[in-house]
């Protein structure tokens, strides 16, 4: 009886076993099959072809030989979305913004206040990843009475790395001016208070793109603006823009960063 | 006794059963540890933080952010050499000169012959990923002795996207000039075969740096041989480097384009 019992006892725990071992076996199986995903993604095959392109790309656009683009390639938008919100982006901004430190570092201002420093502001002080997110992160075409109704709103939140730059800028003695290519006349005012809402407090100007500019390349109108501020008597430091046209043409300053931007091209 | 058999082949079975189960566990446990090592690698912890920061200095030297670096940091000696000679490194040679092939198709070539192309030549068109492979791919030291002897072999290999473009240019009627900061006196000969043993073949000009130039900034030296070939009549179309001191100064030229090294820095 003790062995019957017994036996019949073996059984159940046989099944047992059987099932608790096919669950595992299910279990490695699906986790070697997310592991070959992930290593397909960096040896370029299936999924692995467009994420390459897209590292090339995004690679090609911040080193400013792919100009002009209209959108970001269509398989890039899944690469997009995960470098702009999944910590790459911030991280990528983090290690430029340590390099200015460290370049701030090295320098001593004469005593004269005429030590000047530019920043951009769309996608360098001010973040419009919330918009852009609607926009397929790039993927759309450029749609200028969305992002001016978004624009409007005045709800850019800063970009936390850039607040920290421009407060140690600040701090130092540097006078800041913000240079846009917004429309003055339209985006003035909510764009200061924007700014201010966000703790950009404590800057020496804020220009924006007048009437005499409209239609003209931001690399054409930022140039004269920093030739106006040079000819003003101001030493330009430093000069930091998402956009390649913040940082070419002339009077470009001492030293020049570029921001990472894969959304979108400003000419 | 049938009883008592089949109880002590249910034993067996189960002693069976739970070693088999224990090697799927281990399985399906090694594996999740592998997949999570891959996951930390996009999300930024352990060996993650530093892939992470690798990324981010690797995009932050191609976009000349991070200027006259010594060497490559320490914690990225892996991440260069995988990017190096893990297809990465060529794919984005690649859709570099599809760029350029792309700006090419739209440029239309005057009949006077003075349509002018600028290559450099170390690590544009022919490669010493082999030397640096020696030096820990950009971790060691800058080493001038070392480096002399390997050029001296005359064996460095063809960047294979680099001639591609390069057969195209003379094919089209550019005149192609290749413009390195080595030595003239001790590396022109050499440098000479080695260009043309690997099929840089057709050029106008190899321009290298003379006694003139000698412990010159490279973009010092570039920015004058420019000057003097726009000033013999060329139009300069289009010039190619690795590094920044051979797109940036004066005389750049219509269209500049960065070939990545993430290895070295010449100033």
């Amino acid at each position: 009886m003790a062995e019957r019992v017994e036996g019949e006892l073996l059984k159940v725990v046989v099944l047992v076993l059987i099932l608790v071992m096919l669950g595992a076996k299910t279990e490695a199986m699906s986790t070697t099959r997310g592991h070959k995903r992930s290593k397909d993604e960096s040896s370029g095959s299936g999924e692995g072809d467009s994420m390459s392109f897209c590292l090339s790309w995004r690679l090609a656009v911040e080193a400013n030989n792919v100009v002009a683009w209209p959108t970001v390639p269509p398989q890039c938008s899944r690469y997009v979305e995960t470098y702009m919100i999944n910590g790459q982006y911030e991280r990528d901004l983090d290690l430029i913004v340590e390099e200015i430190l460290g370049y701030l570092n090295q320098t001593l201002l004469p005593p004269d206040s005429m030590d000047a420093w530019i920043l951009d502001v769309d996608d360098t002080c001010i973040s419009n990843i919330y918009y852009y997110k609607t926009k397929n992160y790039g993927c759309d075409p450029y749609d200028p009475s969305a992002f001016r109704k978004w624009a409007m709103k005045g709800g850019c939140p800063a970009i936390p790395s850039v607040l920290r730059l421009f407060s140690i800028l600040v701090d130092k003695g540097f006078k800041v001016f913000l240079l846009t290519g917004r429309d003055e006349e339209s985006l003035g005012e909510v764009t200061k208070n924007n700014l201010h809402n966000q703790g950009f407090i404590g800057y020496e100007r804020l220009i924006l793109r007048n009437a005499a500019y409209r239609g003209k390349s931001a690399m054409k109108y930022k140039s004269d603006v920093r030739k106006q501020l040079e000819e003003e008597g101001y030493r330009i430091w430093g000069n930091v823009g998402d956009q390649w046209s913040d940082i070419k043409g002339d009077y470009l300053g001492n030293r020049t960063f570029k921001l990472p931007n894969p959304m979108y091209f400003v000419p």
